[in-house]
């Protein structure tokens, strides 16, 4: 495959690997306060490039979160529109003692890139802006189709603030599809398209005790402690084989067709390959029944992410704390809305409230899982272009993760997305030593050239 | 009650008070390493302390560890000896922003003195050495009895160094019995020795699942959860009445006699009132069939202290922990011993693993149970100093907290122990709010001279 534009784009390679290492170094962490500065530091980086390439109307928009950058360019009269999107923000750097080089110092390795949201989803983000300067740079100014960009630094934290503002401003945002990178390919060299996502409710447990902490000495026996009370509750929202127990739970869900499992089960997968290099637990757990794919793409799961609360610092103290909270969040499968699980979750967690202690259940975020037809025009056209790119026909998947706002986009601009991903399983999304393939970055350039070559044929 | 010595005391309260609180100005925070230095220059100042009262052979004693310090005065012929224990360290402050004010900057409020450390152990340490002060101040420069001093930095890190010495030499705290003021008083103004303790194991279980942290959206579903897994074994280790599971557990206990439960029945204390003022939850808990003062005197319990791992920061992060840790530690009564409980608890923690993933239990410290006869000439000499000071005969109560280095001293030093406290059931110890109120400083200092000056006769 080659046009001027992807010529362009190889011939800038270096620069536009340097130019990432740029924003990568800015701890852009939307979930810290300390770090407000550096998120508005990458929307203003990111606000001046799409300038600089040749983007109209490029826009700060303010939330009272941290802000949208907007940009679009509207003149390929007769041809489609697409909404490019991406987030800026990422996951907190911890537990910092397992990186191997400092999550904020992009460091090159093996042929990849580490470095805290090195693909996800800083990388993967910016090789929209690169794919629509080479388009720009090789086309008169101009591109191929419109294209309207938008940026959002919180969909570590919830994506709030771009929920409200594609809900109350869908005419600034009208196009006929949506482009998202924020995904991955399901095997290393194998062009893949997602099509379907898991939703979910994030939520936190508060269980309250005594008025204070108190001694465990001195009071141990007659007095409610704030986490055997949470270990009781959790141990009874999921058996030992992992099904979950909240009454109603799986009424809902509509099970994948059977061509959908069939296409799955042709995919290259191994799950005791899987096991040994992706997870390195002793076994895989989960739903008795289902295969690995089917339990991380089309069940619903629930997982516990932390409990903060008490002691825990080195040594003992021995401190029985008047409250503690578990961060509990629930993963979603069609047609399961999130409104309707939170309320089954909380009401069943109140009914399991051990005796003296109070109990808070309250929702942090949530997101609609979604699936996408395959039948639309701009899935064919990704289809045909990571064809010429890849050389070999695209796999439709689906990720167990929670995208939100390609529900939203769905829901109030009435569009289709094409997730077209181009991480790698082992990239260690949200955990230390994350990473981009760094031919990943440059061949996911050239896909988004070509598709949107493709579209403006 | 008068004496010399006493109104020396009297007459000195406002000095003594100000010399103590600029030893709780100092965060000697023995957990901590960032506070070694801390702890250190607290050392040094009551080594300076002991000199300048007149005490001889103060010794820095160095451990590998916080250091002890030592103090003798052995001149009083034909006297008993009194082997003077103390510790100077503290527990960590945190909760920090439930302290009204400041745990490092002491402040007098309502008759009581706020600080980490006011009355554990700092203030009641302190005490013995203003006894000391006073005696000899009157006294021509001497005591009317003999006395050995040993303090130690480490006893809220397991007190490891003390118990070490006091093994490998025991001719240098050679003496009749010790006198140990680190307990509290059964309410307001009733003069109280404790003569029984609660033995503890503090244990970490640590589950391993995946190798590195992963994401609960990719990986939801088909990995272990560290944190439900610690919570199936934490839920399987008490019932919801509050019995602990672990088989053989409860098999070597030794009821208190029917003597010793009458008297604790004839005891000012109504449960209700303790939930109300001292606990604040809705409800008490623990074993079905005993009384509140049973469960926290005389029968074992089970904590969980907390759960590091994790996320644990403010809002959403989506991960799977590779690790989670829980810090679990159990009460013990006569004639339970550390090592076999925590042989059975190991082995019935193994038990539990869930699949999927690793587990390893861990001992952190370690201390047996301990309960001393009235019987000697000690507990009735102090009994006799007490009705003296306080004008009320004395009660026998137990403690529910550990002093590990009262059973050192009945093993090593093959002495009894006068457990004389001047704390307050509501003093907040290990707590936010930590005080010791004041006027039990000035007649807790006047009920040690008491006790010397009895001995001495």
């Amino acid at each position: 495959m080659s046009s001027p534009a992807i010529d362009f784009a190889r011939s800038q390679s270096a620069r536009f690997l340097d130019e990432l290492k740029a924003l990568l170094r800015i701890p852009s962490v939307s979930t810290l306060p300390e770090h407000q500065g550096d998120v508005r530091r990458v929307a203003e980086l990111l606000a001046a490039e799409l300038t600089r390439i040749g983007m109209e109307h490029v826009e700060i928009i303010e939330t009272g979160g941290h802000p949208l950058v907007y940009a679009d360019w509207l003149h390929a009269a007769g041809k489609p529109t697409c909404l490019c999107y991406g987030h800026y923000d990422v996951q907190p750097p911890d537990p910092l003692d397992e990186w191997l080089t400092p999550p904020f110092e992009p460091t090159e390795r093996n042929g990849n890139l580490y470095a805290r949201g090195a693909v996800d989803d800083k990388g993967q983000m910016y090789m929209h802006l690169k794919a629509l300067e080479s388009l720009f740079s090789t086309g008169n100014g101009k591109l191929p189709l419109n294209v309207r960009v938008i940026l959002e630094g919180e969909e570590e934290v919830g994506g709030e603030s771009i929920a409200r503002f594609v809900r109350e401003h869908p005419e600034r945002l009208k196009a006929d599809f949506a482009l998202v990178s924020d995904t991955e390919m399901f095997a290393p060299d194998l062009p893949t398209l997602c099509v379907g996502l898991r939703g979910m409710i994030y939520t936190e447990i508060e269980v309250r005790g005594a008025r204070t902490d108190l001694h465990s000495g001195m009071y141990g026996g007659a007095v409610p402690n704030p986490f055997v009370a949470l270990a009781q509750i959790i141990a009874q929202l999921k058996d030992k084989d992992g099904r979950i127990l909240i009454p109603g739970f799986y009424d809902a869900i509509q099970p994948p067709s059977q061509d959908e499992l069939r296409a799955w089960q042709a995919l290259p997968f191994n799950e005791e390959h899987y096991r040994a290099t992706e997870v390195g637990s002793p076994e895989l757990t989960g739903e008795p029944g289902y295969s690995v794919l089917e339990r991380t793409w089309a069940r619903p799961t629930l997982d516990v992410h932390g409990m903060p609360g008490g002691y825990t610092g080195a040594g003992a103290k021995t401190v029985i704390p008047a409250k503690a909270v578990a961060k509990v969040s629930m993963r979603l499968v069609p047609d399961m809305t999130t409104d309707h699980t939170f309320a089954l979750y909380k009401s069943f967690v109140e009914s399991l409230k051990p005796a003296g202690v109070e109990l808070e259940v309250r929702l942090i975020h949530s997101g609609d899982a979604i699936v996408i037809g395959t039948d639309n025009p701009y899935i064919r056209a990704a289809t045909q272009a990571l064809r010429s790119v890849w050389g070999k026909e695209t796999v439709f998947i689906r990720s167990g993760g929670s995208i939100p706002i390609v529900g939203d986009f769905e829901r109030h601009l009435q569009i289709p997305t094409v997730m077209m991903g181009f991480g790698l399983p082992d990239d260690n999304l949200h955990a230390p030593n994350e990473k981009f393939h760094i031919a990943n970055f440059h061949r996911g350039i050239e896909s988004v050239v070509a598709f949107f070559e493709e579209l403006g044929q």
